[in-house]
């Protein structure tokens, strides 16, 4: 089949890449659309020292099945969460499997992802895509329900001054998800352009070198670059809560004189729960084709990535 | 009057300091017994650009008030909180000093402190020390304050699984102050020699390097130095909690990959209440005393300083 992989620490496509087989609990998924997000950026740049399929984002629809009491989900237009527990520890027990220990996560740690022509996941991680919610909207349920994992981790205020800290793929994601409480969310850029969209999506937006320090009670940084945690460190007032909202690869220098001082509250936060994102997705609760920048064959893969690294582009999908 | 200065970027010792005079809604306080904090070592490196009288941890006698009808505070022994608000702002007026703007903070910020004969600070930042609770004990109000201070920022279970990285002068405070709702507490240190006192307390206790990532739910680093909050971080669990509750001086190199993936909650953390501090210093249920190392006479002020920067050195303590 064809596949989109990172062999040898190079981004490489092959069209003999060998398809998955059929295993018990798990379904094999014929992949529809899929996205590019910016940890598949890091991961291209080495992040995490990944080989095989890359991606994560994705739609697709159920081909086979292991188990015959499966039979059920083929036919099935399905999203797929993206961290594969190993079932057996106290952490996927309790709590499911994204801080399981021993986890695999899609295209990102050893589990062959959606880069492709099939994909391989366990049933447990599949959720039926409403018929409503199209292709173009439902391949953006994994980062829609990033966006939503904010609101399970924190008690935010709907009065909170907020701030969102990168208007790119997930922020405008994100910044969406919060104003759904009635908040006055900011979208900030570095660039005047790269704040049209935001403002055409009726968000409040602004430039980062306009607000003075500590304008904001909540910053949500989405940049994933170590200035964006030093201007969302800058921005948020004493007392205030930061969220690190993207994947960082490697150390950054942190001033932790005004963490301390200021008695900053830092959340860290990753994967979300996917059945609100499909929900507010059926709601038409969200904007999310508007982001769509380009759609590319997956024979152009190489192309799209070289696309979607450019600064100020937005999603970029994947078509098998 | 005799005091311990920052002069120049140097910190000096002078007996012919000008003494303070009372002045509206102040207090003159004659110093009865000062205690050093790593803060004042930090100060003494450069933190802050500090210039001034040095010192924040005090007991004392009221000589003089401004006001006649503050003339019921001369003859009481007191502490102080260390903050002093503008209290025009509107942090002041809703939440108080700690976090206004244009604070002054006695010995670290635009105020001259305690490592003198006397000290002017604010009637409204003092609070009368129980008869029963020596100027011995009185002296830990400030750092104990910020210890309690943790149990007014977060909800920690008592079931938690508590590391206190540093098991020095502060972490030795801390420790004892979660280990009070029934925590278990572990006091972590680099060196075998330096856990012989929370041993002696009653304290778990345990090397940094002997314990597994991830071996902590809860983790409060003490240490204010880069290597303890990269040990702190590496200890907590996911979706765990790390609050910093000491003074860093500058940046530090941090790993925001394990912050983000494991979805870390990071709290910086300052001063605290001083009524709760020398409430528990009535009832006896904190050990203070046990951590004093030395007793300086104030002349000689920078032997003590000295002393206090050993490595190992818990409280030293001043004398005007």
């Amino acid at each position: 089949m064809q596949a989109l992989i990172i062999e040898n620490g190079a981004l490489v496509y092959r069209d003999n890449y060998p398809q998955p087989q059929p295993k018990s609990g798990a379904a094999l998924i014929r992949v529809r659309l899929a996205g590019i997000c910016s940890t598949d950026l890091e991961v291209v740049k080495g992040y995490g020292s990944f080989s095989g399929v890359l991606g994560h984002e994705f739609v697709g629809e159920v081909e086979a099945v292991g188990d015959p009491q499966d039979a059920a989900w083929i036919g099935q237009r399905v999203v797929g969460t993206i961290n594969i527990g190993c079932n057996q520890c106290d952490e996927c027990r309790h709590n499911g499997p994204e801080h399981c220990p021993n986890r695999a996560a899609l295209g990102i740690h050893r589990a062959d992802g959606v880069f492709a022509d099939y994909v391989l996941l366990p049933i447990m991680n599949l959720l039926v895509v409403p018929p409503t919610v199209t292709d173009e909207q439902a391949v953006f349920t994994e980062p829609l329900a990033a966006a939503v994992r904010i609101r399970g981790q924190l008690l935010i205020s709907p009065e909170a001054k907020t701030a969102v800290v990168g208007p790119g793929r997930l922020g405008l994601l994100v910044g969406q998800v919060l104003a759904l409480a009635g908040t006055r969310v900011t979208l900030l850029g570095r660039r005047q352009a790269s704040l049209a969209l935001p403002a055409q999506l009726g968000l409040q937006t602004g430039l980062v070198a306009d607000f003075d320090d500590n304008s904001f009670d909540f910053v949500v940084e989405t940049t994933g670059n170590p200035a964006g945690f030093a201007h969302s460190l800058r921005l948020v007032r004493p007392q205030g809560t930061l969220v690190l909202k993207s994947t960082f690869a490697g150390d950054a220098h942190i001033n932790l004189t005004k963490l301390v001082v200021s008695e900053i509250n830092v959340v860290g936060s990753r994967c979300g729960p996917f059945a609100p994102a499909l929900r507010l997705l059926e709601q038409q609760a969200v904007h999310v084709t508007e982001t769509i920048e380009a759609d590319f064959n997956l024979c152009n893969g190489l192309a799209a990535f070289e696309y979607a690294a450019l600064p100020g582009v937005r999603k970029v999908l994947l078509r098998p």
